[in-house]
């Protein structure tokens, strides 16, 4: 892998803890709720349906989630919520969006030497502002030479950025937790990518590894095999 | 003004309609209010608090204007406020992401020509999803060589983007209704910029003339005079 000069990083539950969050916050939104019906399984899956019939209108991010938490409470409860625990719903999304911001093991070492040997960017899909809150509260910043953070990861979203800094694909390698934003999309373009998957993963990004097809793309346990990785020949 | 080679809009009323799509549903959230307690002169004012002490954690956009209507909603009522009553706000606000994008006069026949004269470039602040969807659905897209959506516009917004572009401050153009985001930052910096008020603006935006000093910059009443002063010596 000697002849990469470019490598960009996904942020969420890649450089750093994500989706527990967003866990941990759906736990306690079920706990709100509990004051008004018998919770049950169903409750995470009701959620995301209003989640995904939102995307469209909303984006990604912590403000499109917390406004989907509100809706779902207000139908889940037959309009019964109280404006008191409508608050302490968005009091939950403030603290997500206030969330110390925790680096995965690893990450700050291997950028260290990856900033003197590589140009590096970190690509992420998100909400602009909670994006780069997080990226100047996690201390990363200085080791990036770019930072883009984008509504959508496809092809073309790819392409775009490529282009933007004159990368050519087979000079850029991609690495990622996702099948369906960081990988697939990059191999698509002509790119190099590496799978690190991360325990808990959003369902709205689970793909099956059938859509991956012929494309090949290397899987790593951890940050920690990433130089011996790029060493070989 | 012959050496000028990139032109940049704002975009929110710059080239479209924006601020009184926010007025007019500051009149239907007060509408719903009413139903709880007698409306005065200083809600206006007490919603504009509650977005003021948002700001640092939603960042700009319709997402984050939503939430505080319905911090305020909840604040005023003395959290009297239903669930049906709180669905009725969202719904405010979804209306707000899917309006209708209305560009303001002679928008598009001076883009026609500018765009064989000139780089041009959006430069616009706010939420990423709401932008994007809204230039998607102006269809002004093919106008612009390159779509800048920044969570503030500083003299640091700026400088970062005029050196991805390699645009020399001197031979820029910045084209906003904005003082505050449009104008003073790209005084700053060295490039050139043109007001263009517009009759609705957010108390947020709104500077005192003087904080713009000795900096030079044209005000014209609309694009119409935009040809008749790129032309000029």
């Amino acid at each position: 892998m000697k002849h990469i000069k470019t490598i960009a990083f996904d942020a969420d539950d890649t450089l750093w803890v994500n989706e527990p969050i967003f866990t941990k916050t759906r736990l306690q939104f079920e706990t709100i709720l509990s004051k008004y019906f018998e919770i049950d399984n169903n409750l995470e899956h009701q959620l995301y349906e209003v989640e995904l019939k939102n995307l469209r209108l909303f984006g990604y991010g912590i403000k499109g989630f917390m406004l989907s938490m509100i809706e779902s409470a207000i139908e889940l409860t037959q309009h019964k919520i109280t404006g008191a625990d409508i608050q302490n719903v968005i009091n939950l999304g403030k603290e997500m969006l206030t969330h110390p911001v925790e680096l995965l093991p690893g990450i700050q070492e291997n950028l260290e030497w990856l900033k003197d040997n590589y140009q590096l960017i970190v690509i992420t899909k998100g909400d602009l502002w909670d994006q780069e809150t997080k990226i100047a509260r996690s201390g990363l910043a200085d080791y990036f030479d770019h930072i883009e953070i984008v509504s959508e990861k496809n092809a073309s979203t790819y392409r775009t950025i490529l282009d933007r800094y004159q990368i050519n694909p087979s000079d850029f390698l991609m690495i990622g937790n996702s099948l369906k934003s960081d990988i697939l999309p990059v191999c698509e373009i002509g790119g190099h990518a590496i799978h690190i998957p991360f325990h808990d993963t959003w369902v709205h990004e689970k793909i099956d590894k059938h859509t991956i097809g012929d494309f090949s793309f290397y899987e790593l346990d951890s940050i920690a095999d990433l130089k011996a990785y790029l060493n070989k020949k």
